[in-house]
């Protein structure tokens, strides 16, 4: 871990993920995996409540970097999904640490039921926003403000982006990337990866899976 | 960290990830978010050369539940690719006790340059392989007597399976998680995961992108 102000002297964009006990893992590294192949651009960072290691639902755990109080500031703010959010939508000081910095962060993005736990600051009031197919009657109940879009593979209302389950944060992910340093700088990355973007935003064959009407 | 005894005592099959310095972060996060779905299934273990912390190529780290000496049992062994296989192609250790549990373990998976690794014991001479497509022509250097496969997302040859670059071992997670548990198993974790499942071995629009000629 590097003090916040060698951070800070770095000239990479920040790009700070969320975590908290039971996350879920492609919801944190998928997206991770997308920005850290632009090492010359970005400098990705953990942050938590606590420092100490944080297991994801799967199991494994991860290092944190830093807590809410030390995170240096952001270029991107990222809060991912996972069973763990059940509880931290109800988590005061998680919610109450997490709108101070989405608020001062200029670019701030959910995968999954993160969605779920980012309504709770009030944040995506009258915006819209989308969340997990499966866990959408959850998910959605958390922010009655909010204009919840059924179908969609992730969806951006100025600075917010929010994805919806799982892979669909790489897919978003790519999309932030590509409007933050172009498309074809997103488009390198997904073909790194080997990975086939979903690159329409609009392109969601999981909510009417799930039963999701439009 | 559970006891060795503690782990041979929980009926669940034994999914174990190997890590090292500068392990890729979606080969190893995409197949464990497979096959973390199936909790009552299977239950995953990260194993190292070393306890203690490991750091991917892009920066977080993973904590490590086992060492190859004292990892129980398993049903699966993955093995992912990276930055870091460049170094580790040429660690003897590592080579030695991959190769020795590699031998005794039913199912043996790598992701991306993983296969290079794995090909530096042997293990896959004169069998079908595949690897990452950018670096294929190094990695597939690592095994001169290994019949490597130019086109295809994923190549299965008895207990090995070997998946092209990074995206790809999710694909592959899946089609492994079909022949342990069968296809509508693999197809639920898919859903569950809300990814699109790339359900076919041949089709890789990538070998073309970097080049390689069937």
């Amino acid at each position: 871990m590097d003090t916040k102000a060698e951070a800070e002297a770095d000239a990479r964009m920040l790009v700070g993920m969320v975590v908290f006990d039971g996350f879920q893992l492609l919801d944190v590294f998928g997206p991770l995996e997308m920005f850290g192949a632009l090492r010359d651009k970005v400098r990705i960072v953990i942050l938590a409540e606590r420092s100490g290691p944080v297991a994801s639902s799967a199991g494994p755990s991860i290092g944190v970097d830093y807590t809410f109080d030390t995170v240096p500031d952001l270029g991107v703010l990222l809060v991912p999904g996972g069973a763990g959010t059940r509880r931290e939508v109800n988590n005061a000081h998680l919610v109450d640490r997490l709108k101070s910095l989405a608020i001062k962060t200029p670019n701030v993005a959910t995968v999954c039921t993160g969605a779920a736990v980012l309504a709770r600051t009030g944040l995506l009031d009258g915006l819209k926003a989308t969340t997990n197919k499966r866990a959408f009657a959850w998910a959605s109940g958390q922010g009655d403000q909010v204009h919840w879009v059924k179908r969609a593979r992730w969806v951006e209302d100025g600075k917010y982006f929010t994805s919806s389950g799982i892979s669909a944060g790489m897919d978003m992910a790519l999309a932030l990337i590509a409007k933050l340093f172009g498309r074809q700088t997103a488009v390198g990355v997904a073909n790194g990866a080997e990975y086939r973007w979903n690159e329409d935003a609009h392109d969601d064959p999981f909510a009417g899976l799930y039963g999701l009407a439009d």
